[in-house]
């Protein structure tokens, strides 16, 4: 029983910020990248904080984690290369090994210090490392993408936000590396901040323009994320010719067998439903 | 330019609060029932605080009173007579009146002190209370409805939590007596709590199980809403014999000519697509 009163925030706008009540620090340091600390806590497990911003908590980390691999898997209907760019608590990774048809995947983490912690302190997160279909490649997600042309299925960008680190990982520059780097039915799935915040908002803005300019497909999708601010979060589906839900194959789907604790087939459908304040951000020819 | 650090926190669990800075108190007040504060805040405009919980800021009321009125407006096809239990902000009410075909509203809540504070607070919210077609009743909303038979086509439950004031509004008697209120093809809307935080999902469950007991027809529907714990928010969808999806009219509902700021047709359907934990809070045969 902790009886300290230590307390976590993390600013989600000037005026607002969640906290959460933490039992204690299990590391903090800073790396070549960021600065990285895992915290114990009674109601979120641990939690991963990169330069201030948290990043996941234990309790909810799967709402995040199957939503950025799920979708796309429902809609291509034979992916076998894929490419993370970020990701290196392991936990898109995790839910990507579940694939048996899965042959390779690239993970380019610019942090290898990341991974190390996440191995070490989340290690229901960080279990898929050693998987023999996994290589991880410590650099920058921009320039690794841009020496690849017509070799995945799927790329996932699984960064933290547009400042720091991720920076680069939000320029159109990158986005076409990833067309490029596509196959002629791959897609791309991009964490796209959140909606609600006006400085966040022109983010959600910014990077759909840059995204429509480079695939004819440029789409939208959200989750409830409570930890993330104001737990409402979307990701990008962009791809070359297969649509998120005229494409979608849910009975294919099925023989994965997959059980999952927030992504259904139904919820599928209903995640590409945004609210109108939502596709007011939006190109103004945005139909889904 | 206000120099003051002065913050409203409210708990979300234990171990987590959201915490929004605050300009000024706009009014702090004890009613025969409960505390009643409005803050102004920089981020959020003005916000209204019943018992220590945040109720509804101006920044995203629009998306909880939408949301609580517009989907079964689109479902049943003539919906003439409308209770409102609880509500006294007015935000529920605004939303009906914006309905030329609506006849009559009746307004049973428990506390006039919110009501007057929120005519003078929250003008753009508490607007309506002046329609010709608006009776309000000062007085608790479970006996209001007790003297009810075959009166209202829809039932719209806007409470508090289920302790304090609102704590009958939450009981199998209750639900039984809208059951009875409501003409043949009645629906009734409430406000059905976050699946999130452990406490929160266990009344979840037992409302959701009090409703399946009395109506034909129980079933929940999501929304985010920024300001509310874990921003992921339910409402109930009950009735006795029309479906909210077999059901759903968008093009008579689109005669309306009602433009919303969250609400929309597509919206309507994927609001129902719940995740699989909050389905595995609900009845084993639950079905969309």
């Amino acid at each position: 029983m902790v009886t300290v009163d230590l307390w976590f925030s993390e600013a989600q706008s000037c005026g607002s910020k969640l906290s959460i009540k933490i039992n204690a620090q299990c590391i903090y340091s800073e790396s070549d990248e960021q600065e990285i600390a895992i915290y114990d806590t009674p109601d979120f497990g641990r939690i991963l904080v990169l330069d201030g911003r948290l990043m996941l908590t234990e309790k909810d980390e799967y709402i995040y984690h199957e939503m950025i691999v799920h979708p796309a898997m429902a809609v291509h209907p034979a992916v076998e290369n894929v490419l993370i760019i970020g990701g290196g608590d392991g936990g898109a990774l995790r839910e990507l090994c579940r694939y048996d048809s899965i042959k390779s995947i690239e993970v380019a983490e610019i942090d290898e210090e990341v991974i190390k912690a996440c191995q070490e302190w989340f290690p229901d997160i960080a279990c898929s490392f050693d998987d023999p279909r996994v290589k991880v490649s410590i650099g920058d997600g921009l320039k690794y993408v841009r020496q690849k042309e017509d070799e995945y299925d799927l790329i996932i960008v699984d960064s933290t936000d547009p400042f720091g680190p991720g920076e680069s990982l939000f320029t159109k520059e990158f986005y076409g590396n990833c067309y490029k780097a596509l196959k002629a039915d791959g897609i791309l799935i991009n964490q796209h901040e959140s909606p609600f915040f006006v400085n966040d908002a022109a983010e959600v803005s910014m990077t759909h323009r840059k995204l429509k300019a480079v695939f004819p497909i440029a789409l939208l999708y959200q989750a409830h994320i409570p930890t993330y601010p104001s737990g409402h979060w979307l990701f990008g589906f962009s791809s070359k010719t297969l649509h998120p839900l005229d494409d979608h194959k849910p009975e294919a789907w099925a023989q994965n067998n997959i059980t999952c604790r927030y992504y259904n087939n139904k919820l599928h459908r209903g995640s590409f439903a945004l609210p109108n304040y939502v596709l007011d951000l939006l190109s103004s020819d945005y139909e889904i």
